[in-house]
């Protein structure tokens, strides 16, 4: 008998996420003074993704009557499929902008609204000490900090902080003087100790397969312990989030909510299941709305 | 013994359109005071196509110090290999704007310099009256304007008029007051009749090869005289350019020159080696510089 896949509610958590959004827009952006002040409104979306795979600025942001919607990610985003998805009879103009968001990618105080969903939890790099023998944050015979030492989680944490500085910094000169910020980020609750990470069950059986090599012969164990997920994901807690946020004079945070989605990992794995849901989290979200 | 291929000096040309652009840019926009007043300059490459097929800005926009580079193609162009081809040390933000350059994709007078090389020739859609048998315009036998009857050549440049009308009108609205507009347009000049146009070569060699495909009982005669070339083009000559711009009370034109790559179509045709050179550009182009 095979158990029933564990997979949070995403979908509840995106809903949650949604309402936080047009309550935020609704309360503290003054649309009207906006609209008689200046000509355009720029919305933009960083690490938008493409529609396929369900990011991009949410229906929320239909309250505002927006004038541009700024559409960011990578260079190497797939843009022409993203550009194929609008509404052909849309009533805003767009703009795609290639580009790293942890750089500057606008004019200074040309935003007006930034989004980013499920984006700022990539770190720009493999924190560098996990592939230092000498160092206590070695990642030895592990791929991600799921599971690891408190050292290997720390390291993990001073990348986190180090990425989300630059880029309160860099969005700090982008934003105009009174605008607006909401951040839906996967997190964990204060109460979840950072290596045991739900999301990390599929980096660990990933990393086990690659011992598994190791044991075989197909990889060399020094190979495995060089190698760190290339893409690193970093879930902050919200005490971290406010923390960095506050460091910064320019921003303050007007609402932080942890949406509540239960995390229904309460039973046996259903590997293959899991697997053939890669759409699913395993994580709780936040949205933090900031202002500068 | 095979004929040398004719083609123009289509090198020759551009290097005089650059040498234009930047003569314009020099003389007659005040950089120094742009800069003083408004905190971005933003130029837009209209039917940039992509890097590989040679438009995007030319070089000699360098001149202004840019802040904004924006990039404008309709949704189906390559924009991802666009991006991919910008320098990762650029000193100037960019966006890509996907869309018909036809209608409004900018905010209103937010353009300071707007440019669009080898890309205003290719009309919105054929003209209508080339498939009405009972129109004196009906292109029969024909797929293009090229060795046609005058009313053919009228209702393409009927077209070109309502396009380039179009065009002005958005224009106007996206470019702001005292702004830019350099276009370079493969053009005619006024001693050549447009059924002569040298590109109409090839359109010709590929309407005999479909009447040879009629002949062979491959394509029925009703289909090759329903059929015109899907993506028109009209090359216009300075005279028409003129009196199209000055219908436009916003725009005035401050230079208008045909550049000079002789044609060198004065020998038999060598089909093989002009259709192996399919960057040949037959026509003259002419470089206009609009004010509005």
């Amino acid at each position: 008998m095979r158990s029933t896949p564990r997979t949070p509610n995403t979908r509840e958590a995106l809903n949650v996420a949604k309402e936080m959004i047009s309550d935020a827009i609704v309360e503290n952006l003054d649309i009207k003074s906006l609209t008689a002040t200046s000509r355009t409104i720029r919305i933009v979306d960083l690490g938008c993704s493409h529609p396929l795979k369900g990011n991009t600025i949410p229906r929320a942001y239909h309250l505002i009557s927006l004038n541009s919607k700024w559409f960011n990610d990578h260079v190497s985003n797939d843009f022409n499929t993203l550009f194929a998805s609008l509404p052909p009879d849309r009533k805003y103009f767009v703009a795609g902008v290639p580009g790293s968001f942890y750089e500057q990618l606008f004019p200074s105080s040309s935003l007006r609204v930034v989004h980013s969903s499920y984006a700022l939890h990539w770190l720009s790099k493999v924190p560098e000490q996990l592939l230092d023998k000498n160092s206590p944050s070695w990642n030895k015979g592990r791929i991600h900090y799921a599971g690891a030492s408190d050292d290997v989680v720390s390291a993990y944490a001073a990348q986190f902080e180090k990425d989300f500085e630059i880029f309160l910094n860099v969005k700090s000169k982008e934003i105009t003087g009174g605008g607006m910020m909401i951040l839906i980020v996967p997190g964990l609750p204060e109460d979840i100790h950072h290596a045991k990470l739900p999301t990390g069950i599929l980096f660990n059986f990933l990393g086990s397969s690659l011992v598994e090599m190791v044991n075989a012969g197909i990889v060399s164990e020094p190979q495995l312990d060089l190698f760190n997920l290339p893409i690193s994901i970093y879930a902050p807690s919200p005490k971290e989030m406010t923390k960095l946020v506050e460091k910064k004079w320019c921003f303050s945070i007007e609402k932080m909510e942890v949406t509540d989605p239960r995390l229904k990992i309460d039973g046996p794995i259903n590997l293959q299941a899991l697997i053939m849901q890669p759409k699913s989290r395993h994580g709780r979200s936040f949205c933090p709305t900031l202002w500068t």
